[in-house]
């Protein structure tokens, strides 16, 4: 898989998660992608629990936006961002794994309370 | 393991490359940790391998400046920074898993060529 392919991935999951575009999330996960977020807790599984992550997040309004380049490697994208919602501010890292058709197969966020700042 | 105990690794990470200080690295990383670096190429596994690729990048000369809050989540911390050579500067993202010790079991790096820039 291309870098620009993955980056394309990577900026259409920011707009997508920003904009409510669940259409989004169906087209850039795997039907047996896996989520984490953030790391350490318990993973969602296949698309259905992905989607119903996303409903969440949705209805907590989160909007995302880029706070550096994607780092592409191998099968994998790491990229820095910012996830707003009306009442917080949230740094985070995401890492994405891509399999050969170019849909996520897992996304794992990595964030704590220490990278979370009330707006 | 506390938050502040994995920022102090990654910091002393990020101050002992800069310095080329062996003695940090051997304290970091456990003795039977892989390096990943970039993601997708051959690990380096077992303190040795380790040490043998952390006097190449000092051969290099790289210097690690942080290039944004670590991420700390379970296990693990990300993070973001800038690798510096005298010809170079690369913008990575690093990926520690600890164990109950403290020791760093795990470092992947993530980036390519899209996030080198000649100096």
């Amino acid at each position: 898989m291309e870098t620009h392919e993955k980056v394309k991935s990577v900026n259409r999951y920011i707009d997508g998660v920003s904009s409510q575009d669940m259409d989004a999330i169906r087209e850039i996960f795997d039907e047996q992608a896996t989520v984490e977020d953030p790391i350490g807790t318990e993973p969602h599984v296949g698309m259905e629990a992905v989607c119903k992550f996303y409903e969440g997040a949705f209805s907590a309004g989160v909007k995302l936006e880029s706070a550096g380049p994607v780092r592409c490697a191998g099968n994998a994208a790491a990229f820095p961002f910012i996830a707003r919602t009306p009442n917080m501010e949230i740094e985070v890292i995401d890492i994405f794994e891509f399999n050969e058709n170019g849909k996520v197969t897992s996304m794992r966020a990595y964030w704590g309370p220490e990278n979370c700042a009330p707006v």
